[in-house]
């Protein structure tokens, strides 16, 4: 028996990591007031054809149903999260939800990327705004500061307006394609993708300009002098522009990790429209941490209505790495708190009646469940990481008292049953 | 754009109850000592033949690999935790795991059955004792106390080994089918029922007292006297009578809540060994609410060494409908403590420097993102069912004050800016 290629089993030792990431996913959705929705982990296969692109499309696991209609299972969160929006057009806005979701794409299995894969999205529908726009990278920020990665990731933002400005003004005449050779710029050979670009651009400084800027990420304090010195390239941009200055210095109030502007930060999917976004490790060691961006006219192509909206999806993988590299994770084996040895004297009633008592106290507590000695009982305590062994023999039924001996030091105490749940407690509080 | 059919969405409003279920299985689970595990949502199909019975491998959404070769969905977890098991024989036992996950099986949807569900399942493997078999009862009556179902739903336990017993005791040659009859006298007309298990038994008043039996349950006090009353029916079954009646003992040290012996209780799976048990409401209006039992020879059925295991599985759909149906969950709207309303002359910069140091402190808060007037603002604060505004105006900000207001009285109050995060946090943690 074996598992399926690519997939991946989680033992104990190896979920603290994800329920660390997940869990701080859930604290500041909710502290940023975003709400949980989930979802099917299936959509009929059309939903993706519309808007995600071709390629994610080919990447879902697919298979037809028993009316012969095909049905993927998710290969992102998006569309789904359009076609619940859509369903239900009685909502008030702004909505402000999120879901941590699996979801599913046949690639080939490398470093931070799997078949199957859990998924933090979070999005808000309504307004078009530069807060609203921070309001999701403020969130994205706050959940990487807390799971110890402040200061060692960036986050790279950019416009799709911006970029369509620029290469309009340079006179491009295919835009579509040159985001999708600028989208590909990190994945091949610098030299190549100057000549693909420079394919769709006319000769001269402006275009030189442009590339140069693709280049090199730049600090919002940095923006006015490149505008004043990018000829003609910025001309009518100046909203656009702001905006986006607007919406670095509200995330700059946030947190302390860096932020800037990259005009190579495009994001594949065919549907963002306005801010784009991506969080990378300070080095530039791995692919994405997350992304995301404003994506204003996806529910229209469902319905007919526009409903401004941005969000962003962040992966368990990629972070996972990160977080292993920058030692801020240690794996150590999660553990119950007590272990609870009897003697052979004591009954297994009586030793049940005191784990009740211990655990609607909301006491972790486990217990030999095979009869064995003792010793054998102590050993099985250290063997389980427990912090604290509780001990109950006829010498302490008589005294009406506990020991509990604590693991790691060796020293053992004694406490009267009618007091233990409070000396209990503290022990394992100051854990 | 459509949802695939027998599959559900979960707005906010909808997700609160499958949260308040699953928080208090981790919560207990945890308590318990249980350690959480996951695995993939796919498995190669020959899994769910070995074991589960053709009717689960019928019952599973499935579809071709790249390679040909036939995948399925999760229909249940079993199969999976126990490949897990025995990948890992350096793992010292007893282990307890725990897992909440999602599974699918082609069915015709109805109440309390969906094509897609989440699951809890808990599992101990090692011990072959009345103490573990207690352990994960007391853990599922545990969860169902606490999310307000205590004494409105009864455990209905079995054993496997007793049926067996009996049944040859009866001189029954075809063990199997009886106990597959057995296992659906519920579905079916009674009479119907008896005509079809008394076929496979001989006549005679033994026959019968067997079909009483099952037609009726019974407290284990009424067990010595039933035995007494039963003929040869329970002969040479003394020791594993004992082990499910101290198994029942144990369970009622952790509950109030009403457990008995059922013999009509037998689980369709295959692979239960052992003590088998399901839980219904009271009314017994709904199907179980959840099952489970041991199965030792599921192990040895993958890699020829056996491991002693019980478990059980729990999903949210029936719990969901017996919770709905006692009342005992008010739907009520999730909501974020505060929304903090600015005057025009307030920037937004001075805004989310503010909003800002309230998460920071763990203040679930949200702002206006789209520049409306003061009374919008307060209009959305209300109609997002916040339990406070903040409100900073020019005069608030003269005077280094807050204005809070209390949404549900009216009564607004002004504190210092220096005292407001202790002063918010009282507020919010009274509510």
């Amino acid at each position: 028996m074996e598992r399926v290629k690519g997939f991946r089993d989680f033992y104990p030792d190896d979920m603290a990591v994800r329920e660390k990431i997940f869990g701080e996913c859930e604290r500041w959705s909710r502290i940023f007031g975003f709400r949980k929705i989930d979802f099917p982990s299936v959509e009929y296969r059309e939903i993706y054809k519309i808007k995600s692109g071709e390629e994610l499309a080919q990447q879902s696991f697919s298979f037809n149903d028993k009316n012969g209609r095909e049905i993927a299972l998710l290969p992102e969160a998006t569309p789904t999260v359009v076609r619940m929006l859509t369903a239900r057009k009685d909502l008030p806005r702004p909505l402000k939800w999120y879901s941590i979701a699996k979801f599913w794409r046949y690639e080939e299995p490398q470093a931070g990327r799997f078949r199957e894969f859990y998924q933090l999205n979070a999005d808000i529908f309504g307004p078009d705004s530069a807060e609203s726009d921070a309001e999701v990278i403020m969130l994205a920020m706050k959940i990487l500061d807390s799971v110890g990665l402040e200061t060692r990731y960036q986050i790279r933002i950019n416009s799709r307006e911006i970029m369509q400005g620029m290469l309009e003004n340079l006179g491009c005449t295919n835009t579509g394609r040159a985001l999708h050779i600028i989208d590909g710029m990190h994945k091949q050979e610098l030299d190549r993708f100057r000549n693909e670009i420079l394919e769709l651009l006319p000769l001269g400084d402006d275009s030189r300009t442009f590339l140069g800027l693709l280049e090199t990420p730049i600090e919002i304090e940095q923006v006015e002098s490149i505008i004043g010195s990018s000829g003609k390239l910025f001309n009518g941009l100046e909203e656009r522009i702001g905006r986006l200055i607007q919406t670095v210095k509200l995330c700059k109030k946030s947190s302390r990790s860096s932020i800037g502007i990259d005009f190579s930060v495009v994001r594949g999917l065919a549907y963002y429209t306005g801010v784009v976004f991506e969080a990378f490790d300070v080095d530039g060691e791995y692919r994405a941490i997350l992304g995301g961006g404003r994506y204003d006219r996806l529910a229209s192509s469902f319905t007919g209505d526009a409903i401004p909206a941005v969000g962003f999806g962040m992966g368990d993988a990629v972070i996972e790495l990160v977080m292993k590299k920058y030692g801020e994770w240690s794996p150590g084996r999660s553990s119950t708190a007590f272990y609870l040895c009897r003697s052979a004297d004591i009954t297994i009633e009586e030793t049940v009646d005191l784990v009740s008592k211990l655990r609607d106290n909301g006491m972790e507590c486990i217990y030999d469940l095979s009869s064995r000695s003792l010793a054998s009982q102590l050993k099985d305590a250290s063997k389980n990481n427990c912090s604290f062994a509780i001990i109950l023999g006829l010498n302490e039924r008589k005294t009406g008292t506990l020991s509990v001996k604590n693991l790691t030091t060796g020293v053992q105490e004694s406490v009267s049953i009618s007091n233990s749940i409070d000396y209990l407690r503290n022990l394992r509080n100051a854990v």
